[in-house]
């Protein structure tokens, strides 16, 4: 499809699609003439993702090249490449851990994964920012007077292994490995607010179901 | 305790604590003389929460004592109560009606609420905010590229019905109604880090399971 074809199918305008191209993070279309140039399905795909985490997720356009340069790279084995991708996404800044409220909730973070079985995020620990994050994210809480103890994430860790299962499962539903690592990402971007939503109304039917109206 | 007291045990600054009783979050202290009031347990927890609110979950002052006015309000019964504070959080705005997209989405939310048997989530419909927010997402990802139907929609609903058992089971273990909503308040602002943590978490070690290093 030509330029302004993509841009009609993508509902994402001409000059915003010629911005990511200048800046790389659209590749280039195969040229036809001097002055047009040919799209096909990959490109809708990958600009959908790019207004994803710049419009939804409010991601900078540095970091949307970085998640993007490690979708894109296949000399990654798929664990890595899908991991490079998801921890190139903007998290929290690293917990102090000369802190001892940070000490204790990297403590609670072992003795949880310990306690669920996640033997490979045990091992990946400090290395993954998300580990970083959570133990940051526990920390807090505890320093706002709302400690959480391994037990206490245990179940909750046990849910989102669940979760994660689905997230993979609809993963593979994808054609091709660019096109799975893809979809990762904008499920991490884009289904946090329908988890959250989620969350909420099932709390609303529980309560109903069990205190009644 | 007194106020140097409490603001010890909180770590909220005196000049905080203050602000929050001239905003009316926070009750007045039983005043024993002139110049100074006794505070209790209850202040202290109501204080945690609202730190929480403001410095956490970033809610407007105005929106903080809206929430609280529920929290408080012993005429309501329990699910109102509850429900009534939670819907006082911020949500996202109303989705229009009007729109095609948002059509879609609501006979999808619908059909969702039917498949996974939330019959009382279903009767509230678009009573609730948290149903309204729901659709709105789930119309934008349809708009950005990345639709969800009823069939995608409901086994994330089953892992969080889940979740909110557990929710409201930890809720329960709070003793009396007003910290029992106090603690829903501050689940529903504090625990959505924890959650997409360990989702994150938990789909790495599921990759790394699947797929090797």
């Amino acid at each position: 499809m030509r330029l302004a074809e993509l841009s009609e199918a993508s509902q994402v305008s001409i000059a915003t699609i010629k911005y990511y191209l200048r800046e790389g993070l659209l590749a280039p279309g195969r040229r036809v003439n001097a002055t047009q140039a040919e799209y096909d399905e990959s490109h809708l795909r990958r600009l959908r993702l790019v207004r994803a985490m710049i419009q939804v997720g409010r991601i900078p356009v540095a970091t949307v090249r970085e998640v993007l340069r490690q979708v894109d790279d296949d000399s990654l084995g798929r664990s890595i490449r899908l991991g490079a991708a998801l921890w190139a996404l903007p998290t929290a800044e690293d917990p102090d851990p000369a802190d001892p409220q940070v000490r204790g909730a990297t403590a609670e973070v072992d003795r949880m994964l310990a306690e669920v079985g996640w033997e490979h995020a045990a091992k990946l620990g400090q290395l993954s920012p998300v580990y970083r994050e959570l133990v940051g994210v526990v920390a807090s809480l505890g320093r706002l007077g709302y400690p959480l103890d391994a037990a206490e994430l245990a179940p909750y860790a046990r849910l989102m292994e669940q979760t994660a299962t689905h997230d993979l499962d609809r993963m593979e539903q994808q054609d091709g490995e660019v096109a799975q690592v893809e979809a990762a990402v904008a499920a991490a971007v884009l289904f946090e607010p329908v988890l959250r939503c989620l969350r909420r109304l099932a709390q609303e039917q529980e309560a109903i179901r069990r205190y009644g109206l």
